[in-house]
């Protein structure tokens, strides 16, 4: 099974082959120009229709025809305008773009966090609330005709566990703006990626799942990169962080925000070491800010900063098994060293955060001394840290740059929870972002599952979103299957958490697909499904004739043995 | 990447295909004839050889020649020879083997049961408990070497939470001995299954997987069916289920038993089912009785038996979305309409009990009314069947027979624990045996995955089995693909709870791993990982050549950025 997705045949629509019988709509806001995807997934009648989050933006429109050489529909445009009295420049950019540059003036709070701050519900916060409602409608009307006395069991059944804790029965966009006014969501949006479709990360709402892209020094290239985004937001990842360290970094990444619906989030640290020709010792606070300005200007959405390795962290890691496995960590740590100085990011953090605070960059605080192996994990030199990254959180919210705060690694099961208790302690309930974490470390090749299993755990404990895993990792760099499996795996860790912490409807899409299991009805259990080609390709394997799509039987246990047939009968 | 495992190919060992850079060894214990086998993994020198587990049994031995026409050595003859005054008759089997049958006398009392109840440690006792120490000799070889203020700092990096509780530092054959004789774990060994090595299920034991083989009506023959018993105890199953439902269903198993050295379980019901050509309603007690003999005299270590589901709880599944999905419990449910009787397993059991004690088969008390669904999780239906579970066992225990209880199925991650505390509390802490469970519905060709999750998360709770499931559930008969795939993830689940649990040792392949990976030992890597050729084919797709398998990089990050390079000069 060969799905084409490529940037030269631009007038293919993906989601239409990955999905088949689903169609784009929209669910309109408070004004015209709020537009909300959300992907209708068809069943054989009188099957109901279920609806589902979508993520891939413009892309996953059929009569929108997309020219990845010119980008995405501007949809925060006119959002913006009216907000602030800009500061407007030119930036020396990619040729094939708007060169076009957004400022707020240093007397102007022009982020998300501040509009929350000061009570204002901006559009943003409209559309990410409606998107996180996408079956909580269908789950409210059924629970309204319900009596009263069957009501309570139904609830039961949907395990709606969530309907005593703090998540709430219809997400508003007041209630995001709450949730964001507690710094304990962000919608990561920069004003210069006006492309974007604004989405809420925080625990109250559904579990987000990032997807790295980027080429090394040794794979890939451009296209190969957009491709990958493509893919990844056609799958369903909610935010995409470009990693790229090889050749091009800029003209990389202004292709990729230029056709990203998703929120794009960046290390800067890497293209400033690209900067001194990958030499350390010659990074300077100079170099760094001038990244940090160039991305903020092109639109990078979230930028992860490793500001909370410090000197006084660096003797903790002499007891580890393997040390550092952070990039950023290390090369900070590398800096240091040499210079024998405090490191320039916590040095100057204040200043960063005027810079991300014009352009409402969300600051994802790195955690460079995640454990990269359970004998590691949460040692001093982990913890330590995210004390650090508390303190750090802090001097953000106060400037209103949005925050999260990134996790690990490598976690045994039984520590899981108290990960997520630390980090919301240290750090006044920030949206946590962990990497995983894998749960064992001896199966390389498999450790999209290792990581899924810690992930479920972690995110049903209240992390915000999840940093995927793909098969590749501790390999080799992830190709476009790897990518693939990485984010199926993690949206089905997602989903898990969704249903354990009992968001409202989350059980729709689980139930319509038992119904149809328990109704034969095949084509409609593929099209529900996370990977409707790979299910169907399965059942393909066995059973590839048309007339057996409608069979009441499977090859697992034949015609006679077929459990849901027999007990269709009682 | 393809490894031949043919039948035909008898020479070939399996394991030293799939494992490079190990050999088997064995661990001698009270007497010569208790060989214990275990894999050494070879590392680079100065590194430590790494124990680990094997299943593979005979096959797994590269100076033994075993030919599948005339099966394994029979290693326990010796032992049941003296144990009683055997009643010994022949039977009409499959002409390439041997045809000799034991039964004990109904005064003589033979189970491992009987025997721990009586005090008396068996050489399947021993042999089960040297297993157990796998990786223990050298963790305590290191704990001894150790001062005591930095051991305790040891075991905390170990995650050693098993200290405190019933998990022993070192497992002795009278723990063994004491475990089955409170009925919290099992043995499961058929007299007539001379050529299995013993293993022990339990909670308080390492975390067992089964996979499950066998044909239907539509797909696979004989030597199939071997070829993927081979293969699945080449992967690490710790037993297999024969699950055969169409033709030569005799045939088929008496190949796999004679080939087996791992324990068998098998569904009699399906062949009774056969015999009335399927038949229902023609099913009777005689037929079924007449098969359990047949499969006892045969050597079936296990039988799954559906005894739970009566007249009482049929009424229950009304109100469920997906009704009975257990093959077992949707046939005597079947039954119990059509003649409005009450189900003849329920009400022979006194007399199942007495036949499987005469060959000590272990019964495994199924649950037919295990939800299928996350709709039906935990609802009356599959709660009052394990009550019913609960009183079985008990009179299964009373007669000497040793008990499994099977549990779900689909069950939400936040459900999972009540499910094994549930059962410890209505069967007595029985072993539990689970199917997962899947923590969600909608990814087909991915609930090696969705159930991974729940399997994890159980067995960490206290389930002592875990049945895995396949990528191609419910949507088809695995291959061998498949089976490899699923079989790994649930080794994975098995040994993150095995972590989690505070086994003790169980990290130090974790840790050999980590050292390897700091150390760029690529080779080692790939040779400590679950699956090495998988592991190597992901790293040669970026970097194929021979002497990058030495570089201290990776494709991921490339030369200049990798953490683990530049935190090495820290």
């Amino acid at each position: 099974m060969t799905v084409f997705l490529s940037v030269e045949n631009h007038h293919a629509c993906p989601s239409s082959k990955l999905f088949p019988n689903s169609q784009r709509i929209y669910v309109q806001g408070s004004r015209k120009d709020i537009q909300v995807p959300m992907r209708e997934i068809l069943q054989t009648k009188p099957a109901p229709s279920i609806y589902v989050y979508d993520t891939s933006g413009a892309w996953g429109d059929p009569n929108l025809n997309i020219d990845p050489q010119k980008g995405l529909p501007r949809i925060r445009d006119l959002w913006l305008e009216k907000r602030a009295s800009w500061i407007r420049s030119e930036r020396a950019s990619v040729d094939e773009f708007d060169n076009h540059v957004l400022k707020a003036h240093s007397s102007e709070r022009i982020t998300q966090l501040a509009f929350a701050k000061a009570g204002i519900v901006t559009e943003e916060m409209e559309f990410a609330a409606i998107r996180e409602n996408r079956n909580r409608t269908q789950f409210f009307e059924k629970l309204q005709a319900l009596e009263p006395t069957v009501r309570r069991q139904f609830l039961s059944q949907h395990q709606a566990v969530g309907f005593e804790s703090e998540i709430p029965q219809y997400v508003t966009g007041e209630f995001v703006r709450q949730e964001i006014a507690l710094g304990r969501a962000v919608i990561p949006l920069n004003i210069n990626h006006p492309e974007a479709e604004p989405m809420v990360i925080g625990r109250n709402f559904l579990t987000k799942i990032n997807a790295n892209i980027g080429n090394s020094a040794l794979s890939s290239d451009i296209h190969e990169e957009v491709e990958k985004l493509l893919w990844a937001i056609s799958w369903g990842a909610d935010t995409v962080m470009d990693l790229s360290t090889g050749k091009e970094i800029h003209r990389t990444r202004e292709w990729i925000l230029r056709n990203s619906p998703v929120p794009i989030g960046t290390v800067p640290l890497y293209q400033a070491l690209e900067k001194t020709n990958g030499k350390i010792e010659a990074l300077t606070w100079e170099i760094y800010r001038n990244t940090l300005i160039e991305q903020a200007e092109q639109g990078v959405d979230y930028f992860t900063i490793h500001a909370g390795i410090t000197q006084s962290s660096l003797p903790l890691i002499k007891e580890r098994l393997t040390s550092i496995v952070s990039r950023g960590g290390s090369i900070m740590a590398a800096w240091m060293q040499h210079h024998g100085k405090e490191n320039f990011l916590f040095e100057h953090f204040h200043e960063i955060c005027e810079i991300l605070r014009s352009y409402d960059v969300t600051v994802s605080l790195g955690d460079g001394l995640r454990p990269g192996s359970l004998h590691d994990a949460c040692d001093q030199a982990q913890i330590s840290e995210l004390k650090t990254l508390g303190e750090l959180a802090k001097i953000a919210n106060d400037q209103d740059v949005q925050v999260i705060i990134e996790g690990p690694g490598h976690i045994p099961m039984q520590r899981v929870m108290e990960n997520v208790l630390d980090a919301n302690h240290y750090c006044d309930n920030a949206p946590f972002y962990t990497l995983g974490p894998l749960v064992m470390d001896c199966a390389p090749g498999f450790d999209h599952i290792t990581s899924a299993i810690g992930a479920a755990l972690i995110a049903w404990r209240g992390t915000a979103m999840l940093c995927y895993v793909t098969p590749k990792e501790h390999l080799g760099l992830p190709n476009k299957n790897d990518v693939r499996d990485g984010i199926v795996a993690y949206k089905i860790a997602a989903h898990a958490a969704d249903l354990a912490k009992g968001i409202p409807g989350a059980q729709i899409r689980d139930n319509a697909m038992s119904k149809a299991r328990f109704e034969f009805r095949w084509e409609d259990q593929f099209n529900l499904s996370f990977d409707p080609l790979r299910a169907r390709s399965m059942h393909d394997e066995t059973l590839d004739k048309a007339s057996i799509k409608t069979a009441d039987f499977c090859s697992m246990c034949g015609p006679k043995f077929c459990s849901m047939k027999i007990s269709k009968t009682l």
